[in-house]
């Protein structure tokens, strides 16, 4: 429950815990508040961080375009803040992105790298479904929610939490429908509009884990798989029957799979 | 280019060279000139057969709700009005839902069926893709072709056929924003809201295929395997790095596959 | 049922039907008595070419080692002997890797290619196997069959046709166990050692099929996904639930994608 | 480096570390000995605890035939003798195939459970393989390796281990050779012919881990669905590009989704 300033902008964070420092990055939608579910399991052996970007929860709004680069600046400035000359950065979707753009510059920051249904780049068709939500935005509420969400959750995972899925349309559709939140929105996805690391993954010499979701029909399993072969030192898992929006769907493993290979105490294994 | 009369509607057909009669039916944005391509090599020893579906193509347009079940007895009809007492059936999407409801309803008049990306139900996630897709349709042109496409095309399609996709955007925009169209499309969508033959699949006894596409993120392929599962004379093959558009993603492989199946002389081989 | 000489052996070969030529080449243990299913629909509106190979069937035994690029002069012999100047050429397994070997050889004589559960190249892995399969032989009957049936079938054709394979085993074991055959058997897995296309692919100008079996377990999938990704004009198809041995577990399948990919009248379908 | 006694026979264990108790049952092949280089990791923050399977390693031989089943009944008498109520169980392979006897008998026993390449049955294919794996046993050593490591390494892990793999042949050629050794292999392998839990699956309440690898050919994926949608508390996760030893091929990973199954401190995640 805290603020440091960057560039005479507010940023919000949360520090949990204490042990290995864990820096955890949100998606698009997401804030500090959707990992709480997390919390109590990501800061029981760690040091585990949470902020909201620029235009995001309770960090402060832009004004404009800009590009997501920033919030890589946004991360290095948190870690300097705290004094942290090494971190664990653990991202979702845009936090990934974030994660990665972070990992391509400053290698030196990380000590591992967990990335979560992310893509090396926003290639065309990315970019016409981020500019179909933008429309959606401004549409109405319920026009966002119907563009977004189906995108997001499994076929499988909206048939089971039917209820969840409906208590989560009533609450999201007049969130939705504010103009603060959506302008803010709509800057957000157009700030990945420039991202494209495809050609500088070489750079990435940490232990990396990469992640896909069978059913990620936003960022599909050929994306995750690019990222696997191209970083050098990655390991590479799937989780089947499950969305985009992995930490609500299977919450457990993917809380198992970060611990994992967060607190995995050696990565050397001298086989034979 | 002929019409019969549907009750009281006219109903725009086409046939096509030859042979065994080859009912092919339109997905929902399609019409009987989307298959130009594919008229010389279905029609080569073939009695092809297209049709426009009520509210598509030449076909006159509809006003107030319907259901799709309606579609299935346009197709009765046309086999009637055309002396075919069997049929060879395949589908694409939209319809290849009406082929399947025709299926289980009139089993008999079927000689095979071919079924190209298709559920068996309209499950609550499909739905609210079609409700968002309504909504962007009376958003505008831009947000009904962004919103539908990049869910219909493949991402590897998107970036290899950049041209081909842009000119489809400058063509389709304008299209997508004329009311006859799009409410004729909102209809359409809304005709399969009661679609479910879940749990008729065993009325099917004609050899039928099935074909998924590995990057069909509209209707995934959980979804054909259903149908192979549970459709009792049933052949099942996958399309690699395809998404939803199979006919125009991989043409000749789309056309290999239909013609293979249905000219194949036998269906017995008895092996061993 | 007739025989023609290549460097004084007698190879025989049979053909069924007339129309376009379309060359069957066999697996390793099969014959052209193993497609006899499969003639009906294969010579119903073809002229379908059965050959065995040297080593094979009724086709003349040989002494000592040889490379299995023997076996694509055969082939080329025997177009000439018929008289014919292009065929499509299908194989399955080894069939399928002396229609490669041709292919990149003889480009001009092929009019299409198909290509079922093959690989590119004899690797390291392939190799200990057929070994493995080579020293079973020696062994006993029931050695090899327990340990070359397993790897073919799939597990759940294993489970389904337990019946037939019961049958399969009484049938085959004695044969297995006869010298006269293990030691032909032995010197054709000798002879793909020095197999390798893999950088000649790019030769393949006509139009390509290539078909992976999901539980192909001898020459799984991501060999021909390199197939597919290497050969220029090439259609990729994959069979779910299906072992190496296609032609017998999807027979009517099997029969569908060869003869539409064969008698597809064009390949060109100019979208848009 | 310890022994207790059950029934009469000397059974090896090993005890490294304190925490969490976390018993690892060996794969057929394998021996205490195989997990050296797991051993820092999974001792590092709890209670690793290795043991030899009768017939295995530094454990007693047995004579003639006997059930898998005993093995379930040595791990409960570990625990006994340690003085253990519960403890988490992970298993590779054979070693999983005990741990699911032991977790549908004694599921009160179990804290978690972590299942990593295994079938919940031996059926007519798996039951096959055994028995070739037997007869090539009984022929000689070089057959044994090229008979059994084949189908236990990935093909790409054969290509890029290539040194490893020669090492690996020149060390185990003579071992597979040992009358003593393949003797009892030939036993263990035959251990399981009576293996099925197929219809116990839902006994087990605690919550599990079942990892599937892409390129396991002995235990194909299909086999871990089953198993996924069958225990009730399921977490279910997929290691690309990987065989059936997938600790040997993915060393890092396998040890991070074993100790992050192991240790996440909750299952409680209450998303919403």
């Amino acid at each position: 429950m805290s603020y440091f300033t960057f560039e005479g902008k507010q940023i919000y964070y949360e520090i949990h815990g204490e042990g290995k420092p864990f820096i955890v990055l949100n998606g698009i939608m997401m804030s500090t508040a959707s990992w709480k579910a997390f919390v109590p399991a990501f800061s029981a052996a760690n040091q585990l961080i949470l902020m909201d970007f620029l235009d995001q929860g309770q960090s402060e709004r832009m004004t404009g375009e800009y590009s997501q680069g920033i919030q890589a600046e946004v991360v290095l400035a948190l870690m300097d803040h705290l004094g942290l000359e090494k971190a664990t950065v653990m991202g979702i979707s845009y936090g990934s992105e974030v994660a990665l753009r972070f990992a391509v510059k400053y290698p030196e920051r990380l000590e591992r790298l967990e990335l979560f249904n992310v893509t090396a780049r926003t290639g065309a068709w990315l970019q016409d479904i981020g500019d179909g939500w933008n429309l959606a935005a401004r549409n109405c509420g319920e026009a966002y929610y119907l563009t977004t969400i189906p995108v997001i959750y499994s076929p499988e995972f909206y048939i089971k939490q039917k209820e969840w899925m409906a208590h989560r349309r009533e609450v999201l559709t007049p969130v939705f429908g504010n103009p603060a939140f959506y302008e803010a929105m709509i800057r957000l996805t157009n700030s990945s509009r420039d991202y494209d690391v495809s050609d500088q993954l070489h750079k990435i010499t940490v232990p990396t884990l990469v992640v896909s979701c069978e059913n990620d029909y936003l960022i599909p399993m050929p994306e995750q798989r690019f990222l696997a072969e191209h970083i050098p030192n990655c390991e590479y898992v799937v989780i089947p029957n499950c969305g985009h929006a992995s930490m609500y769907e299977k919450p457990m493993l993917f809380a198992s799979l970060a611990l994992g290979f967060l607190n995995n105490p050696t990565t050397e294994y001298p086989i034979g």
